[in-house]
């Protein structure tokens, strides 16, 4: 008897993406297309090259089908069980909605693997009839041109967005057997029903060394060996557990000796450090930005985050310029003018 | 009757040295010996190109002698009357000290035309009988290749740094003596008495502006269209002003609007921007590590200065490993390990 194999989109090749790909390839139980925007051309040709602590080297890396976007993929392949979101969330850029509404359909699970916290608000207000999945890895990885390098294990927990206009033991069901198909004798993927602490969990990361190393412009091991650990790190680290806290989950300050080594304790430069070397825009938003809010709502004090913050957010909008997403006057407006910036799209 | 000349030798051509050098040669008052490290060969054949709001476009600028090291000047054209060091104070990679005593005399007064706080006191430990001056330029200006372009006018202040070992009415003598050497009809030199509030004043600008727009890799223009102004800038000054209140000066928040316009209103990159910019090091320091320590001393709370010169630091760290001051271990040493790095010099 031939097991059904599930009909699985993946959204976003990056780092996690990848890994994400080849996992549930590897596990067998689903087809997997993928949607490739920058490096297309190579996964339909030589595929991608694979560097893993989990699964060793591998060449030629190709899902079951590969396509450029998402309405291509739905047109073709669709109607999915699952969809992944790997891409990073940008929505002060490019809202996931936007594109999750090209493969939408009510019976398909999205699966948010993705960083950040407030990333299911804007999508249950588009999609209020959505199954929706909270996916958050821990693994350390890169990809670099044609190949991705994974230095820390893929240790990814999945959970449901609780969604109060759908039956709850279905939305857990839902859940439980994506787990499935993402886990084989490689990885470690857990079904763990309290979203929000993972989110959190995580969020004391990446709030805090993820965007430390993106500011500094220097990996997480040279920032712990330059003082930043001490300096910046530890400070927005126990800032994030206080916030957690007030937001009703309670995290030990135990964690944080366990998160300075994140990225397998090699000089890892974090995501968001990789896209301001790279001139990209970063996931400042939801990692830190959504934080601060919550901060400020439970009047909990967040120095070092809301400074953080507050200078990602002026690294997001030189590199919208940068892009064309906006053109300055000539001449510099004065202040007291409260000049407006015109976006273009 | 010919008025006979000081004898002044400037030390350092960036932007804010190149235009003291060139408002000395204007007045007509001394005889100016420069020494020039990095654009030797440019200022013995071509000379300086000068594009200044205050003296207009001038090509070919030449001081009456140029010299590559304080030791050459010293042995052929010394001892000065005043020695100017407008080089970049980076206590933390080149002491001025160690240049001052190539051309040490008991008789000149060194003028320090150079950014920050407690500059003064590792000078006085190294040679307690100096006359010292603190000079405190408000000179919008950056250096191209062989051009200074001066965008704000050059509007500086000259006051003592007492030295307790020696007449004070002959420190005041010398330094407004100084101010008469430095003045034409371009530029505005005054003699101010109360150097520790000019300093102050400065800082305002430099802690708060120079610091964020190194940080964020914006000019002071984009920083403030971009929200950096309230949501850093802003901050940081009023954090200046309370520390500067607790060292017994006294500064009106007035100061901030004019502060923010600092540069001449236009895209202005601050020297520190430019510093980033260029790969060279920043005078983090002087600017802004010593007014956290001022801070820490009186216990005023500067969360916003504490955190923009935590980031400076590791920045400063990062461009020592890449100017080859120090070489870090192949594999990264474990936190526990409480690797401490190697200084090559």
């Amino acid at each position: 008897m031939t097991e059904r194999k599930d009909n699985v989109l993946l959204i976003g090749m990056g780092a996690v993406g990848s890994i994400a790909a080849y996992a549930l390839t590897c596990s067998g139980k689903s087809t997997v297309t993928c949607v490739v925007r920058s490096h297309y051309d190579l996964m339909v040709t030589k595929g991608l090259k694979i560097d893993s602590c989990d699964y060793g080297q591998k060449e030629g890396f190709k899902p079951d089908h590969v396509e450029k976007t998402a309405g291509e993929a739905m047109k073709k392949h669709g109607p999915f069980d699952y969809v992944v979101i790997a891409m990073k969330n940008i929505p002060d850029v490019s809202p996931i909605e936007n594109i999750a509404a090209e493969c939408y359909d009510e019976k398909t699970a999205f699966v948010l693997l993705q960083n950040g916290i407030w990333i299911d608000k804007p999508f249950f207000k588009r999609f209020p009839k959505a199954f929706l999945i909270s996916g958050v890895s821990m693994i350390g990885a890169v990809l670099y041109t044609d190949t991705v390098k994974q230095m820390g294990p893929d240790f990814v927990t999945f959970g449901p967005f609780l969604n109060k206009n759908l039956p709850e033991e279905l939305q857990i069901a839902r859940c439980k057997r994506f787990v499935e198909l993402y886990s084989n004798e490689h990885n470690d993927a857990r079904y763990v029903f309290n979203v929000k602490e993972t989110r959190w969990k995580k969020l004391v990361y990446n709030s805090a060394m993820n965007t430390t190393c993106a500011v500094t412009g220097v990996d997480s091991g040279r920032l712990d060996l330059f003082g930043g650990s001490d300096s910046l790190v530890i400070p927005a680290m126990k800032e994030v557990i206080a916030i957690a806290k007030a937001d009703g989950v309670v995290i030990e300050d135990s964690i944080i000796p366990y998160m300075l080594k994140g990225g397998g304790g090699v000089y890892y430069p974090p995501s968001m450090l990789v896209d301001v070397r790279k001139g990209n825009y970063t996931e400042y938003r939801t990692i830190i930005a959504n934080v601060v809010k919550i901060a400020n709502y439970y009047k909990v004090p967040a120095p070092t985050l809301t400074i953080l913050g507050n200078i990602l957010h002026i690294m997001q909008m030189s590199t919208m310029e940068k892009k064309g997403r906006f053109v300055l006057p000539k001449e510099r407006p004065p202040r007291e003018d409260h000049y407006q910036i015109q976006f273009l799209d």
